[in-house]
C-alpha cells in the first residue's frame, strides 16, 4: 500500500484527496503558491511545501512536482482534476522517476487526449460515436466534401482541443469555409496542433456521463451515470446522478458501453465515459482520465468512495467492490458555488469570506476549502464550494437543495448559489426533462432579488414584543 | 397537510425540524428564553416569539406553548425530545386546542410512561421482557418475597423513572432491605410516585434499540436497529446504526418484536423500542414515545427522513414507505459532543465558540446549533454537536469517522471530541463486541494529552526552506 501521497493540486480537491489519505492512514504533501500559503489544503495536510511565489508555475511543472515528491519521501502523487491531471507528461516522469501516478499511464492519457485518435479506438470496439471525420481533415476541400456526407450542422473541432475552445459549429458550406482558417489557427496558437476534424452536430443534446474505475487484476465496472446537462457555456453547473431521463434500458446500455470504452484501451483507475444523448441515440463524446469535479454525486448513490478506490488501484490492490454489488439509491445533485456575479454575466467575485457557515442536517454534504476570513485568490477557477444534496427521491432531493441553499452561508462574495435556487424552483427544471440548452434558453432565471429574505432577529424581537402582550 | 409548525424545543433539535419544514414547504416557528435569543433556531426559523427570562419555565409550560401555537397561526407543535415530549398533559392539551401534536396520543404516552404498565402490555402482547414483579410492590416483605423467586441480582426500580434516576441494583436482601426506603423515598420526590418494581439485572447487556414509525392507516414498520451500548452512566455516547452485533436472525426478530409492541398500543408516530440484549437472549426495556437523539444514524443507513414523516403522520397521510421497501445500507455511527472536559469527570464546558468549524466530504453530516461566535448557555443540556458518520462498511466507518473528529474545529469550550478518537482507536471497540460495560471498564482511555498536533503552517513554512534550497 502506497505510504505518503504528494498532492499535485490545491483548493477543494485537495483537501478531498487529504480526507481520502487520512481515512487509509497515509501521510499526505500538500504543495501550494505563495498565494495560497493560507489555504485549507495547506493547513489540513501532513506535511506543505512551497512552490514558490508564481500563482501557476509550480503547479503547471512536473519536474518540480515529481521532485518534491521524491525530496519529501512520497511513493506517489495525485493529480487531482485540472492543472497537469491529464498531461501525459506528468504521468510519464512519475514512471521513469518510480513514483506512482494515481491515474493511467501516460499512454491511455493520451490516447484519450487525441480526439481523433480517440473516436477511431471507441468505433473499433463497437461504442457508438457521433457520425464524422475518421481521421484529421487534410484541406478544405475535404472538410467541405465530409460536411456533405455528414450533414449540416456540423461541428469543426480541434483533434488537441477541449474545454470548450477550439470548437465551431457549421450550418453551411460558407460558415465551414469561413471558419477552417480560425479554427487551424486557434488550435495551433492554443494547443500547438493544427489539426482538425468534423463531427455532425447533435442538436441540444443531454449531457450523460458514466463513471468508470478499472483495476490492473482485469477488473473494470462502472459506478452508473451523472447528467450534466445543465451548463452554460460549456461549464458544467448542476449535475445529477442517477438521470431523471434514461430509461433501465439506457441506463444498463452506457453502462455497458462505459465499461467497453474503458476496456478498449486496458483503461486502470477512475475515468469518466462522456456520452451525448439525443432522442434514444448514444454518442461517445469522450473520456476524462481523471476524477472528475462531479464525482461527489456518485459516491452519494452508490456509497463507494472514488478517492479511495483511486488510491488502492494505483496501490496495486483489487477493486474493493464488484459490478453486481454496486447500487445506486436515490438522487443526488451537486450545485458547483462559483465566486461569480450571476447578475453580472457571471464576472468573477473574488476576496475575503467575511463568513462562512455550511449547511447541515440529512443529506447534505459539502466540500470546500474556504472558511471564514478566507481570502479567494485572484488566480484559479471561481469554484469554491461544491454543495452536494441527497434524497430517497428526486422531489425530496429538489426540496432538500432548495433548503440547504438557504441554509448556507458564504458572505463577502457574490455566489451563484442564488441563480441555483431560481434553477430549483423552475417546472420544467423540477419536472427531471431537460438539455444543454436549458440555461441558454431560460436567460429569465437571472431575474431575481439580490435582498435575502432579513435575518429573523428584527422579526424576532417585534413578534415577541407582540406576543407578551398577549400572553 | 400542515401548515405551519410551533416548535416547543431549542438546540439541534429544533434546528433539524425547521430544516424538515422548510423542505416540506411548512412554516416554521421557534420559541425562545432570554438566554436563547441568539440561537441558531431563532435565526433559522421563519418566526420566532420570545418565552421570557426564565431559561427553562417557558420551554415546560403546556398552556403557554399551546397558547403561543394558537396566537401565531400554527396548527400543529412538535415537541422535539426532552422537555415536553413525553408530557402527556402536552399531547392532551394539543388535542384539546385543536392543535395537531407531532406524536403520539397522550393516552399511549401515559401507557408508555409507567414502566409496570408497560410491561404487562408486552408481555401480554409476546414481547419479552426481563423476569421481574407483575406490578407494583406492596411493600418490602413482597419485594424479598420477588427477588428470591426472581433471583438476585435484581434492579429495583421506580415505575415512573427514567433517564438513570430511580434505579438501584441489589446483589442480595440485606442490600435490597437497605435500597427499598431510598428508592422510594427518591422516587417520590423526584416523581411524585411512591410506586417501585422489581426486575430481574442483567450483568453487562448490549443496548439494542429498533426505530419504528406507524401511520394512522394501519401501517407499522421498524426501520432496524440502533446499538447504544456506548454509555457512561447511562447516558449515550456513542451510537450505532445497524448493530454489528446481530445475527440476520435477530435483526429480523427484534424488528418483529418492536413492531409488535407498537402495535400492541395501536401506536402512532416515530417511536423507539429499547431492549437489552443478553448472549441470545432479549428483553423489552422500555419504549420511547418521540423522535431520538440518535434518529439521525437510521436516516444515513435507510436514506428515510424520520422527522418528515413524523410531520406526515401528524398531518393524516400514510407512511411513505412500505416495509419492503426499507433496506439498509452501510454503517453510521453518531458522536455525541457534549461541551464538557472528559479529563476533568466529564464537568460541563460552557462558554463562547470562539471558532466552529463543520467537517466536510464523502460521509460526513452534522446536526448543530452552535456557530463561530455563539456562547452556549448554562441552563441546558451540554450536548453542542451530533456529527454522524456513514461509510458503506464498518472499518471504513471507523477510519472516517477520526478523520471527521480530526478535520472538526470546536474552539473556545472542551469537548468529548478527542475522548471518541481515543474510543475509535481501541482495538476491542473496533472489532465491534461491546456492551454497556465498555466506558466503564476502560478508564485507560481518559489518558489522552489535550495537545492537538500542531497547525502545519510552522512546519510548512520550515519546509518551504528546505524544499526551496535544494530543488
Amino acid at each position: 500500500m502506497i505510504k505518503k501521497i504528494l498532492i499535485a493540486n490545491r483548493g477543494e480537491i485537495a483537501v478531498r484527496i487529504i480526507r481520502a489519505c487520512a481515512e487509509m492512514g497515509i501521510r499526505s504533501v500538500a504543495v501550494y503558491s505563495d498565494a495560497d500559503r493560507h489555504a485549507l489544503h495547506v493547513k489540513r495536510a501532513d506535511e506543505a511545501y512551497s512552490l514558490g511565489d508564481d500563482p501557476l508555475a509550480g503547479y503547471l511543472s512536473p519536474q518540480r512536482l515529481v521532485s518534491l515528491a521524491l525530496e519529501t519521501g512520497c511513493d506517489a502523487l495525485h493529480p487531482g482534476y485540472g492543472f497537469l491531471s491529464e498531461n501525459p507528461e506528468l504521468a510519464e516522469l512519475c514512471a521513469l522517476r518510480g513514483v506512482k501516478f494515481v491515474g493511467p499511464s501516460a499512454d491511455i492519457i493520451r490516447r484519450m487526449g487525441d480526439k481523433t485518435e480517440a473516436r477511431r479506438t471507441m468505433m473499433a470496439a463497437g461504442v457508438p460515436c457521433t457520425p464524422g471525420t475518421e481521421g484529421n481533415l487534410q484541406d478544405l476541400a475535404e472538410a467541405l466534401r465530409e460536411a456533405e456526407r455528414i450533414g449540416y450542422p456540423v461541428m469543426l473541432k480541434a483533434t488537441s482541443g477541449g474545454g470548450g475552445r477550439g470548437i465551431r459549429r457549421c450550418n453551411n458550406p460558407e460558415e465551414l469555409t469561413q471558419q477552417f482558417p480560425r479554427v487551424i489557427s486557434e488550435a495551433t496558437k492554443a494547443f500547438g496542433s493544427a489539426e482538425v476534424f468534423l463531427e455532425k452536430c447533435i442538436i441540444n443534446p443531454k449531457h450523460i456521463e458514466a463513471q468508470i474505475l478499472a483495476d490492473n487484476f482485469g477488473s473494470t465496472v462502472h459506478l452508473f451515470e451523472r447528467d450534466c446537462s445543465i451548463q452554460r457555456r460549456n461549464q458544467k453547473l448542476i449535475e445529477i446522478a442517477p438521470s431523471t431521463q434514461l430509461t433501465p434500458e439506457q441506463r444498463a446500455y452506457i453502462g455497458k458501453m462505459a465499461v467497453r470504452a474503458a476496456q478498449a484501451v486496458n483503461y486502470e483507475n477512475a475515468g469518466t465515459v462522456e456520452f451525448l444523448l439525443s432522442g434514444d441515440e448514444i454518442y461517445f463524446m469522450e473520456m476524462n482520465t481523471r476524477v472528475q469535479v462531479e464525482h461527489t454525486i456518485t459516491e452519494q448513490i452508490t456509497g463507494i468512495d472514488i478517492v479511495r478506490e483511486q488510491i488502492r488501484i494505483a496501490s496495486g490492490q483489487p477493486l474493493s467492490v464488484k459490478q453486481e454489488d454496486i447500487r445506486h439509491r436515490g438522487f443526488a445533485l451537486q450545485f458547483r458555488i462559483n465566486a461569480e456575479d450571476p447578475k453580472n454575466n457571471f464576472f468573477p467575485s473574488f476576496g475575503r469570506i467575511t463568513r462562512y457557515y455550511a449547511p447541515g442536517g440529512p443529506g447534505v454534504r459539502t466540500d470546500t476549502a474556504i472558511y471564514t476570513g478566507y481570502v479567494i485568490p485572484p488566480y484559479y477557477d471561481s469554484m469554491c464550494l461544491k454543495l452536494v444534496v441527497w434524497a430517497l427521491n428526486w422531489e425530496d432531493a429538489l426540496d432538500r437543495s432548495l433548503r440547504a441553499l438557504d441554509d448556507m452561508r458564504v458572505q463577502g462574495v457574490k455566489t451563484t448559489a442564488p441563480y441555483y435556487q431560481q434553477i430549483l424552483r423552475n417546472p420544467e427544471f423540477r419536472t427531471g426533462q431537460f438539455n444543454t440548452s436549458f440555461v441558454e434558453t431560460h436567460p429569465e432565471l437571472l431575474d431575481y432579488s439580490e435582498k435575502r429574505r432579513p435575518e429573523q432577529l428584527a422579526l424576532a424581537i417585534a413578534a415577541a414584543i407582540a406576543a407578551n402582550a398577549g400572553l
